[in-house]
């Protein structure tokens, strides 16, 4: 059975106030898909529904929730219940939560903790939004170096339920200074009476509580890591970043590229659940500097009106060459601002995607030009030097698309903006005005205008 | 010291024949970067490099060079180091660099591995490029359902050792058909006599070997898991996913979205490493057919020739109309575009889309004609009349980019088509015509044209 048809077989057992069915069937499934069915549901038969899970359960769906649904359940709920949940769920969850929530419901959440969590949540809150340490969780397992493999795999079999991950351990001393980290598999494939400190990895690789959780990304995509430690300014252990939380983080990166890439100021919300008005607020922003941008090819135009009244034919094929330039120029800029995400191109790279992009762009411009030259001159009889202007400017527009497009999301990053800023919208207008003025000295030199 | 200080390091250790300390500081890397140092250094230096590795670690490095560089150590290892090499890798590994490995290279690796493996490389080899079965490894860990948590925990550590995960354990019968999982966190933290039937999973998310692996990320992302098991047809555990090759599924997959949506592609390697010509051909299939497309443009353009030479103030403002329409569309399109990845927008939600962009067409139309309007009424006195009409237009082209900018890629996936590449290029083609039929018709009604 697949999700959908699961929901509709809840669906249809809440209708029929088949409870007993309806539990026994909603335990089995994933606590993601659970909360995907209670998001679907109206208020009444939300709670309902919520109520039927086991206490560790609920904790997980409730994690899952966006924060809406969260804040409907707390609203139900009795404080003893609020505070059962709270304390099966993980601090990164539940700061993830705590950003959301309205200063009321804050208030009454952190009243359902106990003293130590609420301090723990409070320090947490204030980590800068895009840090290591905004996504961090509290629950790791720790364990001293001199202890043998069977004491390390007693301590975490005793006291590992509350971690968030079981298959990094980190040694701690009595600063709680991190001095190193053993995997679980390397506890397990060893000998009983083995030391732990003979065993970890004491180069711990290990991030800083206010590095950007972009490079903590990058630390995790690069070796594979499960989890990785977060210390503070001492080098004391104060977190772990587990695989899950930093897909989240890749995922949403890619999405904000994707949305400045299309000259729209990124969200942070799911399309449909963004309100139209935040939507157009969103993507006014550069539309606007882009439409006023337009003066300068407004500009342009002007200064060559008499050229285009002489030979209205020039006007023509005017979409056609910016089209093509701004299409050449983002190809170059789009395959440049993927590399340096991927740490594939570095800045230092500059004089080699320079050289790269200019001969990619001296075969693609010849080629486009080569075509041009031929469709235009079965096409327009009688007119050779218009379609050589044409084929020229087309030629030229790509060379200088590609070489703009490949260098500026360098150059962005030079000067510490986005390089993907420099993407389609920008690179567009700026070959735009480039490749009019090209096109009309053209014109002026070959036709004598 | 960070990763480019110890590069320096070694470099230097090498350059003195400190080859004692080269090693020591060499095997305490992780494998990720001594495979990028092998990779730096010219052919003899690698391979003596390349040899101070300890067996299991030499492995790791191998699984994680480029095949260049694998081939080159291929070429240099007597038959004997080979087959060391090749008994300790994952299958997942050796089958990825069966596939890029040249025909001569693959008979000679093939020769050293034993008969058994060389069979599951000959079965792994025929799975389709984008198959779950592609992707997968052949070394999990597997128990009975009738083992108790003790047994099952000490069979782990006693033949765990080849496994690519120990996190994940599948149980089988005796026809290797998939009956459960167990996680090793479920197995640690229950009593020694408990029994694995009464605690695993039984309703095993899993994946058929010939299932996309587009689709196998999306239950990765959407669940967090570590591994997902592999069947055929007949329900036989044939192998394993792990998240780390699904991160790099994730990684392609976007880098062909970004690809794709700049009319490119897809290469499938890094730009750097791309050659200019190939590069180049990639670019110039898109490039050709949107050049060409340019041939409506034109036609629309011609029709009014009288037009725009009657009032060639019209003109100047062609391109700054079609950008509008061309970036206000491919917004549009760029975030339907993500949210059909994420699988937040379904097809089913074409209305949803259509109203939303509706609504922000209206709003983001109506205020990008009015700064219009103000700037040019300031900018053109006496041109009320022409200001009026390249102000409809944009309202009007704002409306019509954003309604086919979001649709299209929603048409496209109805077509089965990648949604992709209904990005900015081919919208912007769409809209170019659109909008400047629009702009002359409007100045044919109102300037009387």
């Amino acid at each position: 059975m697949n999700f959908e048809e699961k929901i509709d077989l809840l669906n249809q057992l809440l209708e029929e106030n088949r409870f007993k069915t309806l539990r026994e069937e909603i335990v089995e499934l994933n606590e993601v898909d659970i909360s995907e069915f209670i998001e679907m549901l109206p208020k009444e038969k939300a709670i309902i529904v919520f109520r039927f899970l086991p206490k560790d359960l609920a904790a997980e769906v409730f994690a899952n929730l966006e924060t809406e649904a969260q804040q409907r359940i707390i609203h139900e709920i009795t404080d003893q219940e609020l505070g059962h949940i709270l304390d099966e769920m993980f601090m990164d969850d539940m700061v993830d939560m705590m950003e959301e929530l309205p200063a009321g419901v804050v208030k009454r959440v952190l009243k359902n903790t106990d003293e130590a969590t609420r301090g723990t949540i409070n320090a947490f809150l204030k980590y800068p939004k895009d840090s290591a340490g905004s996504i961090m969780t509290a629950e790791f397992t720790n364990l001293r170096a001199n202890m043998s493999v069977k004491e390390a795999i007693n301590y975490i079999r005793k006291h590992g339920a509350d971690s968030e991950t079981l298959y990094n351990a980190y040694v701690i001393d009595s600063n709680r200074v991190l001095d190193g980290v053993i995997t679980l598999r390397t506890l397990l494939l060893n000998r009983d009476d083995e030391i732990v400190s003979d065993l970890m990895e004491d180069d711990v690789t290990k991030v800083h509580i206010s590095d950007d959780k972009e490079d903590v990304a990058y630390l995790f995509n690069r070796y594979d890591y499960l989890s990785l430690p977060v210390v503070d300014s001492e080098d004391r252990l104060v977190g772990i970043i587990t695989y899950d939380d930093i897909i989240d983080v890749m995922e949403d990166e890619t999405t904000e590229d994707f949305e400045l890439m299309a000259a729209t100021i990124p969200s942070g919300k799911a399309y449909l659940k963004t309100p139209a008005w935040e939507l157009a607020r969103n993507r006014i922003v550069w539309l606007t500097v882009l439409m006023i941008s337009g003066v300068i090819t407004g500009g342009i135009l002007s200064r060559y009106e008499e050229s285009f009244t002489a030979i209205p034919l020039l006007v023509t094929f005017i979409p056609m060459l910016t089209n093509t330039g701004g299409n050449a120029g983002s190809q170059a800029s789009t395959l440049v601002i993927r590399g340096m995400v991927l740490n594939e191109i570095e800045v230092s790279d500059g004089l080699k995607v320079l050289w790269k992009e200019f001969r990619v762009s001296l075969i693609a411009g010849l080629f486009l030009a080569v075509i041009n030259y031929i469709r235009l001159y079965i096409s327009y009889p009688g007119q050779e030097k218009v379609v050589l202007v044409v084929s020229l400017a087309i030629f030229a527009t790509v060379i200088l698309a590609k070489v703009v497009g490949g260098l500026l999301p360098m150059a962005a990053k030079v000067f510490k903006l986005d390089p993907a800023i420099m993407a389609a919208p920008l690179i567009t207008t700026i070959v735009d005005a480039m490749s009019l003025m090209l096109y009309f000295v053209l014109a002026g030199w070959i036709l004598n205008l």
